[in-house]
């Protein structure tokens, strides 16, 4: 994604403590009844980008907690404008990366993970920056509930292909695999912004849920 | 594979018991004793068709002993014919059906299983007949050796979509995942004949091992 500078970003993130948590550690093992007030499941989306996937998912499924992470201010900015012109409740941001989930979250805490056209870190030197890499894994684990899973979109195939091999080595269960999304009967796709411009573009989209056993 | 009608193709084979062994059950146990004569492990192709796969790779491979079955007497004639112009030593050759392996076969008496271009029997009500449902996995394991790997190549995306999944759920391990082989960095790839003129179409050819653990 093409980053732009906005110095105003920080200041409206600042506006909105109640969309975009500050300090997120302080709520590990509280993120239901401190900030969303309900029992509801908490899904989390790592890298949302500018939120159209978190907000299409949102507006779904209301019976669904949805928390956003996106660790560029420029791009998070786009997602809480989003999230306010569409008046949800049941979602939040954090401004933060990927590597700090077990700090926020407590063991057990999240019951589903999903991976959007995540960067695919294609040379072999750089493995260990995918999100999909086994100490990754072994993250999400920790945080997801049992029989918790990680639901994986992208339009990269090394990163598909890695991605698999990764969670059969970690003996995760590989279900409902689609090899070209756009092109399959899925019942429901909300697409990333990503997504809807390259599958525009007659690209393949390759999709997996991967469950922790 | 279109069927033609070979009425001479039965004596074919039985002119030639040295390379289409006729009651290969006698053989439980003794591939490489009484048949090969050697101690090197024994490759299986499962529905080798008209035998360029498995022809290819035993020249490329001396050091490993390869059987190849197919159900079709008038399929497996072409193989025949092809392994006596080779006049290759290490292979044969068995007119049989996949669903008898373990009467064929002692337990861990197989190093490796190739699976090529495998009838996709798309209706899910067959779904028991393809060759990666987990019956035919649980066949697999028992006369496979410790460790056993299948190898798989298909171009039906339904059907290797459907095999990824069955080898996660059996338990298996995932490796060298390919989902486009012909466009990848691949060392060593001999073709099927349906692969010869399917890749040639620029169609994909799906790619992946699968191991025992």
């Amino acid at each position: 994604m093409r980053l732009r500078n906005k110095p105003w970003a920080y200041d409206k993130i600042k506006e909105h403590p109640d969309l975009v948590i500050p300090e997120p550690q302080n709520y590990n093992g509280r993120w239901q009844q401190e900030i969303f007030k309900n029992g509801n499941p908490i899904h989390l989306e790592i890298g949302m980008g500018k939120g159209a996937f978190i907000n299409g998912m949102a507006k779904l499924h209301p019976e669904i907690n949805f928390i956003g992470i996106e660790k560029y201010t420029s791009v998070i900015v786009s997602a809480l404008e989003l999230t306010l012109e569409n008046q949800l409740t049941n979602v939040r941001l954090l401004n933060i990366d990927a590597g700090n989930l077990s700090e926020i979250f407590a063991e057990g805490e999240l019951s589903r993970i999903y991976l959007n056209f995540s960067d695919p870190w294609p040379k072999n030197r750089h493995e260990k920056r995918r999100l999909t890499y086994e100490s990754f894994l072994a993250m999400y684990e920790k945080v997801l509930a049992k029989d918790g899973e990680i639901h994986f979109k992208t339009d990269n195939q090394g990163l598909f292909e890695y991605s698999l091999e990764s969670f059969s080595k970690y003996g995760m269960l590989i279900k409902n695999i689609s090899l070209d999304l756009h092109r399959s009967n899925i019942k429901e796709n909300v697409m990333t912004e990503y997504e809807e411009k390259f599958s525009k573009q007659g690209n393949r989209i390759y999709r997996c849920e991967a469950q922790f056993r």
